[in-house]
């Protein structure tokens, strides 16, 4: 029972090494490698080519590397009624809290933007803000948000939550549905974007989003490019609504070159690094599925293909 | 009994508002109002012009407005046999727990890096480091250096601790002297300074301390300026030896516009705003000691003139 591993990037071989050391008896190709489709049964992929999948008529199960599986249901030839798994990862998880932590806390001391003007060689001390001042809302109550939330509720901040159904949350406001948003959002000075990215959340973070947020609000959004109406940012950026946002993701990666984030002074980023998936904690769980597939039994972590995660 | 405020900065009047608030009868001065020094029995300062407190023969105390007295000792003029008192702040101590902490994730998490080079327009991921894989060293375990202990190791982090004499500071490891500091920084990869400046730590950031951190190691210094050789740095970074630095206080404040430090790639800065005394916490501290020159009582927080902190 071979598998494929298809990614979009350099990293194929380093993972098809990971995993043989795992368990050398693995039958395991790299796609670009010559190997029979009709032999494959399971699928490893991170944002495959459109349409490649469609090449494999016997897979019981397609993995994705990380938490996310948005670019499975971008696709038009997703074989039907084939097991979708993703990654639920405690150190994907702590990572990305980590990192929005760091976000947050460098926002309220100004550290970007003392960094971001000492090319200008100019003393201009600001005043910062203190944990307890600020409200975290963090959009997305799923592994990584609730995570985040706890962590940041153990570190003094007032922390609320807005996830799509109702959840409860040791010392966190939580908001519900499209009903709970406005109220979520007008009490929420620093907005935290980690849901998942389907039809219902593509574009949700857009100018009437913002402009329901506090005036002198700042945006993170570390969960997809798809999420985010790049021109809605630019706009309220403009007007003075918002007062800066923190990119992790984009809607085209690596980001072009002429896009206008780059040099824009309100907006900080990252190269989609908040959190990534690390080997030693993936390998088991992939290799947990794969042998669950050989012996029938149900697939771990497997996405709902109704709700898109 | 008057009091005089003699400030260096443009903050005297806002200081002698508050203090009026808090007690309307006070009677008090800014220094470059008409009085009459001889009915002047405490003087509240920030690093007064060297001299002027010879001018005040009846002081019956000498307060600092923050928790840092270096620069009464820098004095020659220092009227002998008066008590000196400083600000010891809880406030202050949470702000500056919480701008180092934002420091070091900043650091793990390259934040500055990429604000850095955000201009140049290139896509360049980089690996981050979690809180688990660092050891934070902290020079310092007064106020200041112990509760930025303990918050860092409720986050997380492993912690070692350096001091003059020994301390016991719960899952730090504490290290004392001379002869207990080359083992403490052996193990240090982010190196905290918060050490109180007296002629004994002054320079104590030199080359010969750096070369005893591990190669790679990153440096922030949030004490006084004067803790740091500045061209040591400068020769260390150039080496390599050092990762790079986070500078929070200079020898000259503020900065000039020529100082190298301004465009070195290396070096993080911020204007001398870690930690910033808080009105509201520091006037009844103030007003406190007042009330006690006034019956005749022991001050609150006064400072060894030997040990010169």
């Amino acid at each position: 029972m071979p598998i494929v591993i298809i990614r979009n990037d350099h990293k194929t071989m380093a993972w098809k090494e990971a995993l043989l050391k795992a368990d050398p008896e693995l039958e395991i190709y790299a796609h670009d490698e010559e190997h029979d489709p009709e032999r494959i049964t399971m699928a490893i992929v991170w944002k495959p080519p459109h349409g490649v999948l469609s090449h494999y008529p016997n897979l019981g199960a397609i993995a994705s590397f990380g938490a996310g599986v948005d670019f499975l249901f971008e696709e038009n030839s997703l074989p039907e009624g084939v097991p979708i798994t993703r990654v639920v990862d405690p150190v994907l998880a702590a990572d990305m809290s980590e990192f929005v932590t760091a976000v947050i806390l460098a926002q309220l001391k100004n550290l970007l933007v003392f960094k971001h003007i000492q090319p200008n060689k100019k003393w201009l001390p600001m005043e910062y803000r203190r944990i307890s001042e600020v409200s975290v809302g963090i959009m997305g109550l799923g592994e990584l948000g609730c995570r985040l939330a706890v962590d940041l509720v153990r570190f003094g901040f007032k922390v609320r939550g807005w996830a799509r159904s109702e959840k409860d949350i040791d010392k966190v406001s939580c908001f519900a549905g499209e009903q709970g948003l406005t109220s979520f959002l007008s009490g929420t000075d620093l907005l935290v974007c980690l849901l998942p990215l389907t039809p219902d959340t593509r574009g949700i973070l857009n100018k009437g989003l913002f402009m329901k947020l506090p005036e002198g609000a700042y945006v993170i959004n570390v969960a997809r490019g798809g999420h985010l109406e790049e021109d809605d940012l630019l706009e309220v950026l403009e007007q003075g609504h918002l007062s800066g946002a923190f990119l992790d993701v984009f809607s085209r990666e690596p980001l072009p070159e002429d896009h206008p984030f780059w040099q824009h002074p309100k907006i900080d980023m990252s190269p989609h690094v908040a959190s990534v998936s690390d080997v030693n904690s993936v390998v088991p769980q992939l290799l947990d599925n794969y042998y669950r597939l050989q012996e029938g039994q149900p697939l771990k972590n497997q996405v709902s293909t109704s709700r898109g995660y």
